[in-house]
């Protein structure tokens, strides 16, 4: 019989301290947010993803395809992520803090909404009660990852809704590694901003500083135009816009990226030779002879890059 | 030693029930959204209303103080509110369903985000295993309570972002007994939906029906405009826009709305004399003896107000 | 040879005449308009529908059938169109008058363009070669018949974009029997415009009188918002917006609208009953008993219809 | 010398006496607003009208002429207008309260700007010197007319742009004999004011007092959109928009309207006959005979108009 | 008699073989598209033009022309376009690749509309018929020449409005050796064409391709804007916006420029003087001395440029 | 008896003079426009400023300050504006000519109003009167001194509102020492104007010359977006917008920049050294051994800019 009861124990016990620790280690329980998205839920809505995972429990793309991320624009994207089913990963209509510069992140969401003194009350009370204190813009960059993308929705406030001036932009340049910033809303001091070289997409520029908001989730599914941003997703900048990319699709949408670069190349060498119409060549030539070719030409290009990018 | 082992697994056992029934009984859980917001966080952040719950967990404003409602303006609202310090509890910009109907109800909210075909598959394989379908504006629908105001977070969208036409329009006018519907979205088939009298306040109309969209969740809090909507809030709309107003403000805006009715109608009786230029009368009348004379049709007005109230 | 060389002659006068008469019965040849659009092209490109045609070549949607499409709504008439692949049939962002006065015509489209010196110049001296007067917006209002709509593209047009006032707006009620207007641009004098009885669909009001635009096409295909619009289409504005249906669709809208009104009334009806769910009933009942139901009442108020529509 | 003595002291003494008046006399000085626009300064630039003055220095447009005016449309007053070289006097884009109630009414303008601490303060020092309370929206509100209407420059503002709520609205209403009001700026309290029959024209509504503001002029020249408003300019609103005209073009515009509104009479009853095509009526018919039956119409209806109105 | 025959036989032969032709060498013939504009009625429209005219039947504004065009901007332009009665000639609201680069092209146009599979099928069928292809986008720009810029309306779409991408804008920038790109609609792949050293004016960028469109004229007036834009206009484009030059009209252009290039640089040399306030040199002095020292200087200046442009 | 005569003529003669003189130094009637505000009320309105005056009364800001307001952000500014109750002194959402330049000056404010013929006439008769020429432009812009930045109200107005060309530009960049230029209006030849190293803010640009307004005000309070503009205040343009500060608070904006700068300096010293949450050093550090680190490093760093600073 004691067996009996000591396993019920043993049972009991562990189901009450795995429920603690699923709680306790979310970031949503720790910091007293108002919405709550669960280590355990983050796992298991990017469950598709098969890579290693950061210590919150976001996806970690990894540090060679962050790299060879660097040179995704937005259409190579779209035609993956289109023939996929994904018809909402790309935001727009944003300011671009040196557009010639790529940005490339792991998404690290927040998000804010707008004040009310009620439930700011019983937030703070909440994080008083385990000797924390109340959420700010600072308690989710100081969670910044190197390699991260800041990811925030300020629901496109300008006046008090800029999630950073210079200082805190050097800060998460510093901490994220020049990972970048997305914000739906605004920033401040763009004057100091504009000197630090780490890529930004904003809705808008104010002097005030931010205000009359409430942190309401950190790493939650957050929206950011027509896009639902996961935590983890890669975070892809081009002097067009953003797209947010599920770690599950990331492999296949850069090695069309690599086919696309080669089309590209081979086509404007063709059409450098002038002695073809555009029908001819692209997007795809009639002409065998010509399809041979560029079958060619991509198969050598591949083994080309391959060789360059593998480790020596 | 028995009891000590007994009283150990009834506390265990007992926290582990009680944390499932925590999760149980919250909507979020039983409908697997992806935002959760459990009816004891519910509990939680709104625990300075002190009426009566309805069973999922929301404040009940009382029917009397609904009917009260009826007679609100945004101006009357306005007022206790940016005293108590609720200064973003207000949002217009809206169309307007017969304007000339105040609308009138508890918040029942739900909130939609941009479709994403992984985190779609996720909710729809953990619905699956609960045994249930997925979730649609049906399911958020079929919860609506008589009194109820549907408040609907469509973030603005107007092609496929119709909450509903004119059947499930009709559906919601039967069972919140014409409480009304707020949404940041769209409808569909306005032909309908006006023979309908159910008041409304939406952002366009569009033919096409909803979709694209993930119900992301219900009686969460939501933001609509600039303002964050609590399950519970009293949801009062006029001409203007709509204010939601925490539960436990709402006597306060109600009998302060008393007094600016008969100020109202006391400060045009005396316009109606022709005597006075407005400074005389309002807002405050400088003539002592015209303050005394307001202070006892006050009075008086009050009175007859309640007497009129009371049940006989 | 004789006969040969009879017949070759007869030929050549048969192609020369047939091409001069092409050219001449086409509106646009007649009043020197810059882009053409011949009653034989006009044929060609609306060769799928199968009803009578207009002296100018547009297809006539039937009398009976423009009566029927009154009770249309712009839900019912996307239901059909997007299933056949027709996505872009639907612009709104209009003001309406009348908008509780369904809008029913046969489109008859008109054109405007900026004024250039040098274009209007030839065109005048084309016109005057022909004996004719300058185009204008008159000459197209008195090229209406009844039934028809009047569909003016202006470009969005404010200043001068004033295609009729109160007499010409008279005018074209009296002309179309009451068929209604669509301009992407503006009317003026809307104190007497509201005053008469025919459904309208404007982007604004000015008090300024039409200038500054060449008219440059009289039923050739012309955009509004993001329609193409052919000659002869069904023109059917509602509260929402304005649907232009194919001729060759007309039909089977007009079935399907049958079946989906008989559908709203009996989805209501259970509604009514107050014991169902919305997904119980709506949009297809799961109970194959309601469903069995449903059939009965479908094909029982069809019949009704029917009879009611069959001449006596 | 005692004759040139007293002469001089006689002239000087004229002379400070009369700009001590001028300044005395005039709103501004007495209120301490910011920028000053002397009653003589008012006489100068509207010295072409004719009529008789208020005591405040407006042009005082006659009774029957403002009854006249309730007929008029924009239309009538742009084509006077027009031709006198007066090319912007037409303001719209606003909220339109009774827009079936024609305004008439004198203009008596008022213009706010931003709130500055150091500006308001020598201006509150000012008014205090002379014994008088700051400039507040009733400062002017009390100084109406009958027959006025209320033009107010509030650049656009919308939170706390809100001119008066429905007790200012109403005191408005008697004080003018239901004038009218136009506010580049909001209104408050939309529910109690559309109770109240006094033509409105407002941008915004907001449930917000005004705030923030400081009223800098009191019947000084006012920009309401691209026209410059000078005070007891002869204000005229329809379902459009608003006139401003100079009280000089007043009769003129009067007497156009009464020949328009008899060719609109005229050209409806030729529709109605059904013989003509438009362009053979409107605007001018070609016909010698056509043009003869509507010059007596018009004389014989002219006699009848002027007939009927003279006083009996 | 024979002659009679004869000469009858020949007339009608000629006459159908001119009709044909006509038809058969106007590009819209040959491609179906849906509005024609035959080359006879483009060389009527373009009659002015004194130029030598393209196999298409634009006229060719002379490459010399061109070159100096090269210095033109939007006010010189504006100056004569003015003075000749066209107000309707500049466009704006562009987004700018390379607006440190002028653009100078002659126009070739392109206009899609909204696709209507019906007139689509019809296109189709018709350019099978004949043995071609469906239109498209390339089907035009295969057909650019030098010197052309490439003028298309794409009605301002965004999604799906993108004319090309980085190939084809390499294609174009080739083919019309860099004439330029104005399109009233987005382009597609910016990250690739700001590489790319063609001057392009867009409406907005967005990474889907080119689709749910219809090609339905090509070398046809076509609508930028406020603007009708006739194939072989010179087209200009500044830093502002892009102006559409009559081909009669350029060398009135051009020489007023360079008056208006020497009366800034005479103009800016007299305030470097700092003797003069402004009125007294700009625009024109009131001293006679000054106005004679630039007269001198502008015939001097003259001078230089003509002998400088003479061919050695 | 002749003392009191002689006196009182004295006197009198006195007020008249002063009253003349008042008159007469103001610009308002010297140039006979139609808002004055003459050099006493400025300088009444004006007075908490201590600094010298220019001639036409303005505050004089000195030029050392004004050089060291080139290292001043929006953010630096706003910081003690705010503290001083100053909340609508900043204006955004202009263009922006050389962004990376400050703009710095001080304030000479032009209104200008939409024209009206009568106003016109009365105005041209006052300044022929007066012998001078009617107000334009130019006028204004002959006044400017060095260290001004001309602030332009032209509500807004893109067509016919451009207040400087090129040459004009030029001009004002001579008379300034290239102050800068604030326009709520539009400007014309951007690409000359590109070319010229003066910083200018501006809503648009247009190849149209000024007009169809009227000047009605210099230097008197103007209006730009949401601020009350007094001539002579401090002008500061940044990266984001325009601040404009009162004169009296320059000294304090200033100051407090200093401390700004070093905190700054500091803060991104301490992110440098990667050991601290940003929480732990910014805004204030919470270990006092920090706060002692910063309060030395202020003092270190102040006393080496005052150094600096001082005159050798």
């Amino acid at each position: 019989m004691r067996t009996v009861l000591e396993s019920y124990i043993r049972t009991m016990t562990a189901a009450v301290l795995g429920l603690c620790t699923a709680v306790l280690i979310s970031p949503s329980s720790v910091y007293a947010q108002l919405l709550t998205f669960s280590k355990q839920e983050l796992t298991d809505y990017t469950a598709q993803s098969t890579f290693e995972r950061l210590p919150d429990g976001r996806p970690k793309v990894p540090e060679d395809l962050l790299e060879r991320a660097r040179e995704l624009s937005s259409e190579e994207v779209w035609a993956v992520l289109e023939e996929k089913g994904f018809h909402n990963q790309y935001a727009d209509g944003f300011q671009i803090l040196h557009p010639e510069k790529p940005m490339v992140g792991r998404a690290f969401t927040v998000q804010f909404m707008p004040e009310r003194p009620d439930v700011k009350g019983v937030a703070s009370a909440k994080a008083k009660e385990r000797g924390l204190g109340p959420l700010t813009n600072q308690t989710a960059i100081d969670m910044l990852q190197p390699g991260d993308a800041l990811i925030v929705d300020l629901f496109g406030k300008k006046v008090n809704g800029t999630i950073v001036g210079d200082n805190l932009f050097y800060y998460v340049m510093k901490a994220t590694h020049s990972g970048g910033l997305v914000v739906d809303g605004s920033i401040r001091d763009l004057n100091g901003i504009s000197e630090i070289a780490m890529p930004a997409y904003f809705k808008a520029v104010d002097p005030t500083p931010i205000g009359n908001v409430m942190l309401t989730g950190i790493n939650i599914p957050v929206r950011i135009g027509g896009v639902t941003v996961m935590p983890g997703d890669l975070v892809v900048g081009d002097r067009e816009g953003v797209y947010f990319v599920p770690p599950q699709l990331v492999k296949d949408v850069l090695d069309r990226a690599d086919e696309i670069h080669i089309h590209d190349e081979w086509t404007k060498k063709k059409f450098d030779e002038m002695k073809y119409k555009s029908r001819e060549i692209y997007s795809t030539p009639a002409d065998p002879a010509l399809q041979q070719e560029y079958k060619e030409y991509l198969k050598k290009r591949l083994e080309e890059i391959r060789k360059q990018r593998s480790p020596k």
